[in-house]
């Protein structure tokens, strides 16, 4: 096994995201030693799509040696499905939109490897166990803070699938029953419209439209305001800022109370974007959740950050996928 | 093994339940062999309540034949910690309220054989894995209706217990985070507040209250009322007291909807009293289900009532958790 593992020492990550596909060679202590890229969408149909990634990917596998020395790939997309490989009516995916992609099976033909994929929290939750804060963790769940929030879960060490591949959708757990925010899902209320980038900004325009208070995004129009923005403003002592911050985190907080209740995770870790902000998002994030953790929980799940290299992260979680494939 | 197990065919269950504790003698089909109760309160302290159950169980055990047949014996009780196999702080155990009792240890001392202890509701679980009507499935929620609202979390054929050994308190899950009712748990708003035995006499009693619809429910003192009143009053025919069950199921499958953006469970099962009401009860869950469940999640989970016998359900339970003990 040991002489297996060294002879094929590497696997291949895709973070496939609704603009970009970013692909990584990595080793098994998560250096990303070659990488590539191509755009995610110009493409007529799917296959168009893989002769594209395979062109790309033939220039980075010839750099590390060869194919023989790829154990697997593991690909992280949005509507992924772990159990079926299969990218499922993702709507920010022209050639993914309108149906059931095989795209797991489509790479193993055209690579002779292993192919896994899942979506991109879950992703980023197998990528910090496997290099990042999360080594040695059983129990801990991962919030993507993206354009929308997503989570992975993971449970006894395993990573929480459910009966359909589908499980930790937590961003569609609803924070507010009455008056919520209406969401892209269909419903209101959900975690991720107020808890996103775009839930970030959501709030800032909220709160300049509702009050005169003074502040430094006034000097902006209002709908090109983004979350970073709003960090901006509120790390030059801008006082709104802080707050859409503040309710930002109390709000997370509030909703990871309810998660722990759930399964007990050791941690919650922040990944994307909007940790970015810092303790000026976490520090809320921990209040909202001591002011709202059953007795019995308290003080025992920590909050961190992600561990993993931000401009690389996704591809690191992707090609983590990899490395759990069972042959 | 097979062998083995022949020679042992049993395990003791004991279902500890604040007034009674009831201890079966169970074969690996479920079949109650022997069964015997003692009081649970009247002690001083922990080692006088063990005293008085092995005396009692010594009686039933050489009824099927001798400890010598036993393979190992499964607790469910009040604030079960099954990493430890203590009981931690029950409030309402007097033997136990104040501290850590390591009550499987010394029952497991006493008897000479393994001991595995958690609590009931995560004990319901494993035993509608082992005998009940969760037999095969590896993904599933247990929710128990009883004087409050427990729950058992199956993930990839594991129990849940999280970091600690106390995960699965969906019941202290928050439903109303506005104006919610006050709970014993010193928060507010959580789904055992309106969806438990006792906040069903709560929600009569609300509505009674709050209006002047005339009900059969009247003829009581409010204070009173049970949620088993309730029901009669119902099946009867009152619309007031088909409302409160038509309200408290829209609630439980509005929560369940969250849940399954959780661990995308195949199916929740309702175990305990509340559950006699049949689909005067059902019916609303599912419907509140429906109305509140993620797109990707529709039509994938069964709504199911437990499959243990009712009187037995909990030593069966408990029982199931004997099985699980790897020596």
């Amino acid at each position: 096994m040991e002489q297996q593992a060294n002879m094929k020492p590497y696997v291949i990550g895709l973070d496939l995201g609704g603009t970009n596909s970013v692909f990584g060679i990595v080793d098994s202590r998560g250096e990303i030693k070659a990488t590539t890229a191509i755009k995610t969408q110009p493409y007529q149909n799917v296959d168009d799509y893989v002769d594209a990634a395979i062109e790309a990917l033939q220039v980075i596998i010839e750099q590390v040696g060869g194919i023989e020395k790829i154990k697997a790939m593991g690909i992280g997309a949005p509507n992924g499905n772990f159990y079926n490989g299969t990218i499922e009516f993702a709507p920010n995916l022209s050639w993914g939109r309108d149906g059931v992609v095989p795209l797991a099976k489509m790479f193993s033909e055209r690579l002779g490897i292993p192919v896994a994929l899942t979506n991109d929290a879950n992703a980023a939750a197998i990528g910090e166990m496997t290099y990042g804060v999360a080594r040695g963790m059983k129990n801990f769940i991962v919030i993507t803070l993206g354009t929308g929030v997503g989570s992975g879960i993971v449970i006894n060490g395993q990573l929480v699938y459910g009966c359909d591949g589908f499980a930790g959708e937590l961003g569609h757990t609803i924070i507010r029953r009455e008056n919520g925010r209406p969401c892209g899902c269909g419903r209101s209320g959900c975690l991720e419209c107020y808890c996103s980038a775009t839930g970030v900004a959501r709030t800032a325009r909220e709160f300049l439209e509702t009050s005169n208070e003074p502040s430094l995004l006034r000097d902006m129009a209002p709908e090109d305001i983004t979350s970073l923005d709003v960090s901006i403003a509120a790390g030059k002592g801008d006082a709104l800022a802080k707050r859409v911050y503040e309710f930002t985190g109390l709000m997370l907080g509030e909703a990871c109370a309810d998660f722990a209740a759930f399964s007990s995770p050791e941690a919650f870790i922040f990944f994307g974007g909007l940790t970015k902000a810092g303790d000026l998002l976490m520090d809320p994030i921990k209040r909202g959740y001591n002011a709202h953790i059953l007795k019995i929980f308290k003080d025992k799940a920590q909050f961190l950050i992600s561990g993993l290299d931000g401009s690389s992260a996704a591809v690191l979680g992707a090609s983590a996928i990899g490395w759990e494939i069972q042959e």
